[in-house]
């Protein structure tokens, strides 16, 4: 390793990488392909047509193409905030007293708040190019309602943004950014949708779950004439557009000779850890690199660690396509004291694979430790880190303090997903002592698992 | 200027300088001193130690020493977050379609949301340096109670916060900061001191003022064996810490050949336009360079527009030294309708005597022609920015539509002091069309002019 490590490694406006990476095309095992939920068959593309833009439609099914070209005006919009830099967190190993070597990729330096804008800005893009009026979204925490709120204030177009009830009102803050970029939020499950009055009136008083808001804001794109609809997760079309950050932190490392050990994200959905890892999981699957890679998830919403290996829905109302997936079933509502995003009721179809074929692990994490490892975070590296981003810093942080016992020094990698500006509710319930960890029993799994679509899984 | 100009100039960690710079010994007409308001006498440093550091007391006397080194410990420590970078905001020139060049220095990329951090860290250093338990301020918007909570938890002192009870109530969460980061924060005024149940004696369900806070923390440090006063504007010690912006970026202008005609920082106490244009105001007054300067500060706390250059309490409890300079009086309160900081009802005397002897000029702001501009940089640069700096961003567009008009290529360069993250309330606000502009009348104003202290002014 490089003696001379900066504390933030920049790299310069042209070392910014001109191509996505499709880690598809060096899996042998390729996902599961999505299906018609009607007659259990694989989806053709152009039955995809009056959700999602062409382009991006085309990226989803491209199983093939290795490498990517990014857009010029995607490049361009990526100076704004990009390169992100790739800190050497020299303060929290002295916090923390471990020989390990600890460092974090940063991709909360934007407005957005996370990683999330790297992918909003592509979708936009598409959609722009295709001659849309606008495009609807859901958003949980709210950070990607955010990115994509900015990315279409950039492009001119409309954004109409279905927000999970209760993130709407710990985050009341969010919708004002959200406003100000010039996009229209409405709290998940509303009674603007069909699918949203027919949830509201099974569950009266729910606080909403991203597979509820994500089947409203499918209505509306489909309703709406020269509408889309956009999702910032899951699918793979956002994990190829999110490997801007792994290629960057490749680039960093490389250039000062840093060889990790050990990487580690979080996973909702699995925009963060696929963005983050599929790089580097791509080195391991040409046999280049071998790596542990590990995904930190929470425990009151464990879709790697109780989930099953299964065709589900995407969605809560079960208007969506069918994907292979690790899920807790899309009736599964993850418990309203769990603060912030990673609430999603299933996986990346192709980090479940991937998980499935045994090439990372996965660790559940509660929610207290994950403060109490946010804490510790910022008041070392002086950065508030978002809830989310948090679960990787407390593994991070656990195999720090394991090189502490067997004196090894390891290099360990994270990637810090987003800053905790918008979480300060949650933090206070951490501060105050109140915020305790609520987590699903095996009869509630056991319940959704028996709802799992029949279609796709006999 | 260099073509090859990136849209965001980052120094190298080992450029941020080693340096700040005192421009009081560049003056030939000095600050006036601090008095003492019992006798009339200038104060000597040994009168100041109940309430200042020591090493503080000595750089807030020192109008001499024109360059005072950094400490290691602080440099280190300015790894974290600088240097910052100066953007090119070629987005907001192309959506003004003005021919000028437009720059900024971008201080909000740390967890104060500010530039705050650079001074927060500095005095805690000394307070640490000089054997102390713990410190005691105020806060208004909270950026400076949030910087000073992230030094002391980085020192391990304790860190006691009284913030302007409207920002306690409009801005809940950055108590959460704060407390995140170990401090104790008391909405101000309290009943905790004497002069907080003194203030709220005689006005009843006053939502407090900066100058109530400051006089509530120094009773604080004044009664409690081991801790000193700490404040995050206005001082000269304050403006000296800042100079860091001015200095990183004339280092980074030199680097791209960028010639600056117009710089423009917003003043609340005047640590920002301080911090950032005294290193250019030097080369000014050195007669190596001429710049046109402008302060940009709120029409509903107009300081050096409609104030009056005079000996002032600092505090609205006048238990403080008497300074000279711009003031609205100590017993000016601003309307509660006015969002964010730039709510103190005086002027660093530093850059008081510099207005008075026409150095810089100032121009007043409404606070919904500034969020318009807030709004207009947000959409076009994708950074939320701070109420308090949008007042820069408000006259820099300014500056730049007179660029169209004349067809002028001018390098306007401005301050962006910070981000906005923590505004929503009051962007919301402005979204709802609700915000609306109350300034002071000349009666309210003639009032408050009639109690300035015979001290000093006879």
């Amino acid at each position: 390793m490089n003696d001379k490590i900066p504390y933030k490694i920049y790299l310069s406006e042209d070392e910014i990488p001109k191509q996505w990476y499709n880690v598809r095309a060096d899996m042998k095992v390729k996902p599961a392909p999505l299906l018609n939920p009607a007659n259990g068959q694989p989806l053709k593309p152009e039955e995809l047509e009056p959700i999602f833009c062409k382009e991006l439609i085309r990226q989803e099914f491209d199983n093939d193409t290795k490498w990517i070209d990014i857009p010029e005006e995607v490049l361009n919009f990526y100076k704004m905030y990009r390169p992100s830099p790739l800190v050497h967190a020299t303060f929290l190993e002295k916090a923390l007293d471990t020989p390990a070597r600890i460092f974090y990729k940063f991709e909360g330096n934007n407005t957005s708040g996370s990683h999330k804008l790297n992918s909003a800005i592509a979708q936009v893009y598409y959609a722009k190019q295709q001659g849309l009026k606008g495009v609807t979204t859901e958003t949980g925490a709210g950070q990607w309602g955010t990115a994509l709120s900015m990315a279409c204030a950039y492009f001119g177009l409309d954004c109409q943004v279905y927000m999970v009830k209760c993130s709407y009102e710990q985050k009341p803050f969010r919708r004002e950014v959200m406003r100000t970029y010039g996009a229209k939020v409405t709290p998940s499950p509303s009674e603007t949708t069909a699918v949203g009055r027919k949830i509201l009136a099974e569950h009266p008083g729910t606080t909403g779950s991203l597979g509820c808001a994500i089947s409203e804001a499918v209505e509306a794109a489909l309703t709406q004439e020269g509408y889309r609809y956009q999702l910032g997760s899951v699918l793979s079309q956002v994990l190829l557009h999110q490997t801007i950050i792994g290629l960057e932190a490749q680039k960093a490392m490389k250039k000062y000779d840093i060889k990790p050990d050990i990487l580690i994200g979080c996973t909702g959905g699995g925009s963060n850890l696929g963005g983050f890892a599929t790089p580097f999981i791509g080195e391991m699957l040409r046999g280049e690199a071998d790596y542990k890679i590990i995904a930190a998830e929470p425990a009151s919403c464990p879709s790697f660690t109780k989930g099953v290996f299964a065709y589900d829905f995407c969605d809560t109302g079960r208007i969506c396509p069918l994907a292979k997936m690790y899920t807790l079933g899309s009736q599964f509502i993850p418990s309203s004291n769990h603060a912030g995003g990673l609430r999603f009721h299933g996986m990346s179809p192709v980090l479940s694979q991937l998980y499935h074929d045994g090439v990372f692990e996965c660790r559940s994490v509660i929610q207290t430790d994950v403060f109490q490892a946010a804490e510790t975070f910022a008041r070392a590296e002086g950065i508030l880190p978002a809830p989310e981003s948090s679960h990787a810093i407390k593994i991070a942080i656990d195999e720090a303090l394991k090189c502490k016992e067997t004196g090894e020094a390891k290099t360990i990698v994270f990637n810090l997903s987003g800053t905790g500006y918008f979480d300060l509710m949650a933090y206070g319930k951490f501060n105050d002592g109140t915020m305790g960890d609520i987590l699903p029993t095996d009869e509630e799994l056991k319940g959704c698992f028996e709802r799992l679509p029949k279609v796709g899984n006999e």
